[in-house]
Formats: structure tokens, C-alpha cells, sequence
């Protein structure tokens, strides 16, 4: 049974929150911990965006647990959640997004934000942002048939990997990437090259929704029309 | 059905030993190793204290796994347990995370215990342990109700997230405060810190348990008047 | 029930490109910002490929998840697959492997593919290389019969320990071999040394095929005539 | 249903064989590559001893997987095993065990074993052996009750902590203890120091036995006479 669309939303706004809080708090505390080895910085990064994925998504699952407009687009696409839901999700996810950020400057003792000026630009890394939201959605997709309830493993295992294995080290998440930009700390964006990652974050999560239509059709649409990949357990 | 008083409280008492013991002789080990590094020596503090966790909450949770007042308190609140039997948990967790500290110090032949001097003042880290608490809490009642099976890797997961993305190195439990403030080592706490800590944790607990009991309403008191978030597979 | 053979090629084409995308992109990320600390840049390898494994077994063993030519051949010998079906698991798992070091390459900004100068020779490799494949085969038979959905969990965790507790790293993976042989990175190998690579690996597995299927009898040739030890959940 | 003893033995063997070989190879890489901060070794050594645990529990427990004689004795003294089949499974573990380390000797192109010279020794080590099993075995009876499907889990992560908690790393185990007494690298102990940290191991598991034998009545005796605690999946 889904929930009522407030409570998703203001599920969708809490779990994103602290979500970015792990990825910016955890990028402060590395940077600020490693003594310029940006490899053990970035490790602590990744350990903490994976274990705080795992955690958020069995949390807020119960309720709803997309923390990303590219997971919520592709859920709209599959039927998961009805369209005219879509922007209420995505503004409950950014505005989420933005008060994590906020947050982790707070605890941080910073500015409530700062703009980033950390370049991320070039092909390379827009390519990256394909790959990363592309093989994310291959994962959501792949699970959500058979495996619902070792999807949350399955997300913060694939992040883990993915931060270490794109150049960009996978945002993969247009709310995160909006929230990241307004972070002049380890893990922000400059807000020009923001746009870009963004593109890409949906048009991987786009392909990736319509390959795995073709190789595992969804079996959802007539049997469980309210069915959702990311809240299996309800 | 609900262990007698006894065998939870003697569970509570030696799952707090045995995860004030990781916390702190997992933190004197790391800093003897580092070399110096401190990013390096909380990454091992920081894997120790979450796969405890996820082991100790699995094996003592058959009996009883709050390890901490916060949980203590937030579970009372929602019918959990009887708010007669709060001070017997809470005592049995601040006496077992004492005698875990002082295992950690025998076995690394330092003295019995040790007055801390490390300062951890500032609204910062106050908000931080609210933030983390809180966090904490989330995890633990979103989990609760329909993944409980999955909830000790939950918590591990999120305190392993939250040594980092928080600029306290996330405490977020009263009893284990208040034995690291009797550990003059690399995760202690200045006993003059610790009152604020512990106010901050319990205010970050009860404001997350008024949130999920309005988010995600417990059919629990009904049906099942027994049940710990906790205890989930007896 | 077994999707169809050109389903299940897509599977192993696209989650073997994932993996090789994991294993040489998070080795030429760990290189770059490791500061000459080959440990941390192995730490960094590792974790990101222990991670993929968990995540891409999972997603793609709904419809095939071998990923391995070694595992292909197991399952064979077991009947999981008909033998008429392995050349097209190998090639779709070959070619994938390629595409992935490719597809790693260009997230870097580097040229399609390089020759890899990286010298990995000398009997202890090699014996290397069967250890750990043997070992890699005794995992998955040991869970396929009654701890199938532990499985992905299992395969992830044995490499993240194989990276370390072998000489060679633990390619443990001829498709995985090949396409390392094709990047002259942190995680390549020389083309020359890859056939013997390769031998002890398919030799690992034979063995290990040869004793598990005496320790463990399997039931499943008269009963599950289509089960595959990869693909529990369907 | 319990295989039979033969299969039983050869299971001990071959996984205590690849659990001693993951421990003293992972240590030999370890050290080779980190360039002196041991911290980063023990990590590299603690994060691979962890996974093949996981792994090989998974694995070897559709047969036998205590690996381990402190656990053999604990069983035993629960009724899970056959006091008259203990001797059996000791001699498989100390087997497998030193094969364990011949190959972990070879793999890295070094002599069949050396005797190490690594002192271990004093009283908080042999202490920190005692809490090490004694808490493994908590954390073994704890999850046989009612989560035995999470126990290899909880036991990898258990031991991921110890090794950091402990001042002894955590040997934990009478097999691997001589094992590691043959290899003079990274885990090596001295042959001297090996009878105090065994009798310690044993004190350790046999006093936790007792403590949840009253904590956690077994009701296995009368319904399931077979059954162990380790290879719950049966």
C-alpha cells in the first residue's frame, strides 16, 4: 500500500537531506583529516556516501526512498509513481538536498553555504555522469524484479564502486549535484558546470530505464499498479 | 516474547562493554598505528565501530540490543518497553560502557581508566550530536516496522557514515559518552563536554521519534504491545 | 524459469563491462590520487571492485550473471547451462570486458585502449591465480545449494579478501584477464602473460568444480534441471 | 541433516586452509605494499581477514564451517556436535590450517613456512585473547537462536572490529594461532608465545558457552539434536 503523497514527500525531502549531509559532512571531515592525500580523503568520502545510502534507503523505503530526481523520473516512466507526482518528488528531493548542505556547513561550523568553485568540466567527466546514472539505474532496474529487499545493499555497493571507477566520481543524482554546487568544500560543483552533469544524470538513467524494459520486462504494471522499486518491503 | 528483566539487562550491560570496548581500544590501536595520520586512525576507528555494531546488535538483539539510553528512552516512548524499566537499561548501559573502557585500557596495559582531556566544545558539535541522534533515530524506526531483519546493518551502516559527515565523530549515545569521558585517549571526551552531548542526543532522539510516530504511525501498540525496534526476530 | 539465450548474452555483455569499468577505472583513480602509496591505491581498487561484484550480481542475476568465463564453464560441467551455450556466454562476456575498459578509458580522458607493459610472471602468479579461482568456485558451490541469495555477498567479499591474500591480486576471471591485458594502467597485465594466466584460472575452477561436486552433491541435475548457481532468485 | 563426518572434516580443512591463507598472505601484501604505516597493512590485512570470513562461512556452512577449535569445544559443550568427533575436527582445522599458510608462503614466491620471531607476549595480549573469543562466541550463540542466516555475517564483521579493538589483533582461533606461528611475516607469532594465547582462546569461549547457556536457554537439545550453530542453512 503507498503511502499518502505528503508523507512520501516529506520522506523524499528528510532522506535526501541526509544524504548530502553525509556527502558534503564526510567530504569536509576527510579533507580537513587527511593531510592532502586526497586518496584517503576521497576513501573516507566513499565509505561514508555508501553506508549512509544502505542506511537512508532501508530507513526511508518504508515510505519512499527515490533521494534522487533521475530514480524518480525513471520510476514515472515504469509506472512506479504517477507523473503529476514527479515535480512534487523533485522539489521535496532539492529542497531536501539544499538543507543537508546547510547542514553539514553548520555542523562544520561554515557559512551556511558558499558557492563552489571546484571545476568539473570536459567531456570525460560528463561521459562519467552517463556511465555512473546509467549503470545506478541498471541496478535499481535489475533488482527491483527479484531482489527488492537487497536493493538498498545493492545502491550503496554499486556508489561505493562508482565514486572510484567514474572521473567524476558519480553524482549521479541531479538533486545531490544541485545541493553540491551551493558547497565551496571537497565535494562541490561549480554551479556552470552543474547543467551538464545533470543532462547526463537523465539521459543515462533514460537509457538505462528502456534497456532493462526490453531484457526484464516488467511483469509490475498489471499486477501491482502502485508497486515501487525503491519501497519493496510495504 | 519478551525476556524476563534480568537476562535484558545483563544483555544490555555486556553489548555496551563490549561496544565501549571496540570504540575505545579500536581508537587507542589506531592512533598507535597512523603514525601521525589522523584521517587514517578514524578510518580504522571508524570500521571497527560499525561492524561491532552490526555484530553486537545481531547477537545480543535475540535478548535485548538498545546499547544506548537514547534508544532507551525513544522505545519507552512508543510502548516499547515500560518506562518502569528505563533506569534498569540505563543503568546497565552506562555500567557496561564503563567496564568496557576499562577492558580496552587493561588490554592495551594502560591504567584503569583515565580522566579525558580532549575538548569537544562549541554549538558545532552540539548540533552535531543532535543531527546525529536524530539521524540515528530515523534509521531505527524507519527500519522498524517492515525491515526489521535488516536493521543491525542500518545502524552500522549509518554510524559508520555518521564518524564522518558529522563534526563530532558522531557519539550519539548517552552511556558511551559517558565512558569516553573516562578514556584519556583518542576518543574521549572531556567530562566538562559531555552534559551537552548527552542533552543534545536525547533531543535529537525525541525529536525523530515525534516525527516517525506522525511519518510512519506504529500499528504496533495494538498488535503487538511486546515489540522492540530493536528485538525484531524473537 | 530461464530467459532467453539472447537476454541472458545482453546480461553477461553488459554486467562484465560494468565490472571491467570498475576494476580498471577505480585502479587508474586510485593510482592518480594515492601519492605513490601503492596499499592505498590497491585499498581503493579493491574496495570499488568488491562493491561492483555485490551490486552487479545482484542486478544482473535475474537474468545472468556469470560474468566470468571460468564460471561459465563450471556451471557446465554441472549442467546449469548446455554446453552448446558457453561459446556465446564467453564471447558476450569477452567482448564486454573489452567495451569496459574502453568505456574506463574515456571517463579518464585517455586513448580507446593501450597495450599494457605491466609485468605479471613467475610460477607463484600463476599458482596465485589458481588459488584463487579454486577458492572463487568453492564459494559459489558452497552457497548455491542452500545460501543462494547470500551469494552476491559472498562472490564480493571472497575478491575484495583475493586482492590481498594473493600474489596476483586475484584476476581469477579470463574475460576480466583479457581486457586488463588492453590497458596499460594501474590494474593491466601483459598481454604475454595473460595464456597462463588464464589456464590456472579455468584449472582453479575445474578443480574445485571436481571436489564440490563430491562434498556437496548437487540435486539439482534430476530436480532443477535449469538451475544456474548465479541466478538463484528467479 | 548433518553430512557426514568424512565431508564434515575435509569442509574444516579446506576452509580453515583458505581462512589461514587469507590471513597470512593478506599480511604479506599488507606490509610489502604500505610502505611502513602499519596502520594501512592491519587495514588492508583486517578489511581482507573480515570478507574471506564472510565468505567462507557462507560457503564451507552448507557442510561445516566452524573453522575454528574454540568453536569446535563451544559446540561441543552445547551438544552440536560429538565430543568423540571433536579430536577429528581439531586435527582438519590445525591441517588445514598450516596448508593454509604453505600456500600463502608460496603464492608470494617465499619459503614452505619460517618460524616466526614476532614476540607476542604479556598479559594485557593474552587478556585481549581472552575478551577477543569470548566476545566471538557471544556474538556466534547470540545469533544461532534466531538469526543464524545473518551469522557469517555478524562473525566477519565481528573480527573486522576485534582486530582493532584488541591488543592482540585478535587471533581468536587455536588453528590459525599455530599456523601463524610457521610464518615469519606480518601475522606471525612466536611459537612461545602460542600455548598462553590458545589457553586464553579457549577460556574465552568457554566461560561466554556458559554465561549464554543461562542467557539464552538453548531449546535445541531436545528438538534438534543435529543441529549446529554454524551451518544453520541446512
Amino acid at each position: 500500500m503507498k503511502r499518502k503523497l505528503s508523507s512520501r514527500a516529506v520522506s523524499e525531502f528528510l532522506g535526501t537531506a541526509l544524504l548530502v549531509a553525509a556527502v558534503v559532512g564526510s567530504g569536509i571531515m576527510g579533507e580537513r583529516l587527511a593531510g592532502g592525500n586526497v586518496a584517503i580523503a576521497l576513501l573516507a568520502n566513499t565509505i561514508a556516501t555508501g553506508a549512509a545510502l544502505v542506511a537512508l534507503i532501508l530507513a526511508f523505503g518504508a515510505i519512499s526512498a527515490h533521494l534522487n530526481p533521475a530514480v524518480t523520473i525513471a520510476e514515472a516512466m515504469e509506472g512506479g509513481i504517477a507523473w503529476r507526482e514527479v515535480p512534487v518528488y523533485i522539489i521535496a528531493q532539492c529542497a531536501g538536498g539544499v538543507l543537508g548542505a546547510v547542514a553539514a556547513h553548520l555542523m562544520f561550523g561554515m557559512p551556511w553555504y558558499s558557492i563552489s568553485i571546484h571545476a568539473r568540466s570536459g567531456w570525460p567527466l560528463v561521459f562519467s555522469e552517463f556511465v555512473a546514472t546509467f549503470g545506478l539505474l541498471c541496478v535499481i532496474w535489475g533488482c527491483s524484479r527479484s531482489r527488492a529487499s537487497a536493493m538498498p545493499f545493492a545502491v550503496g555497493a554499486y556508489i561505493t564502486a562508482a565514486y572510484w571507477f567514474t572521473a567524476s566520481t558519480s553524482f549521479a543524482n541531479p538533486a545531490v549535484t544541485l545541493a553540491r554546487a551551493l558547497s565551496n568544500t571537497f565535494s562541490g560543483i561549480r554551479p556552470v558546470d552543474a547543467p551538464l552533469f545533470v543532462a547526463a544524470q537523465i539521459a543515462g538513467a533514460v537509457v538505462a530505464t528502456y534497456l532493462f524494459s526490453w531484457l526484464l520486462p516488467s511483469e509490475r504494471k498489471d499486477t501491482q499498479p502502485d508497486a515501487s522499486a525503491l519501497t519493496p518491503a510495504r
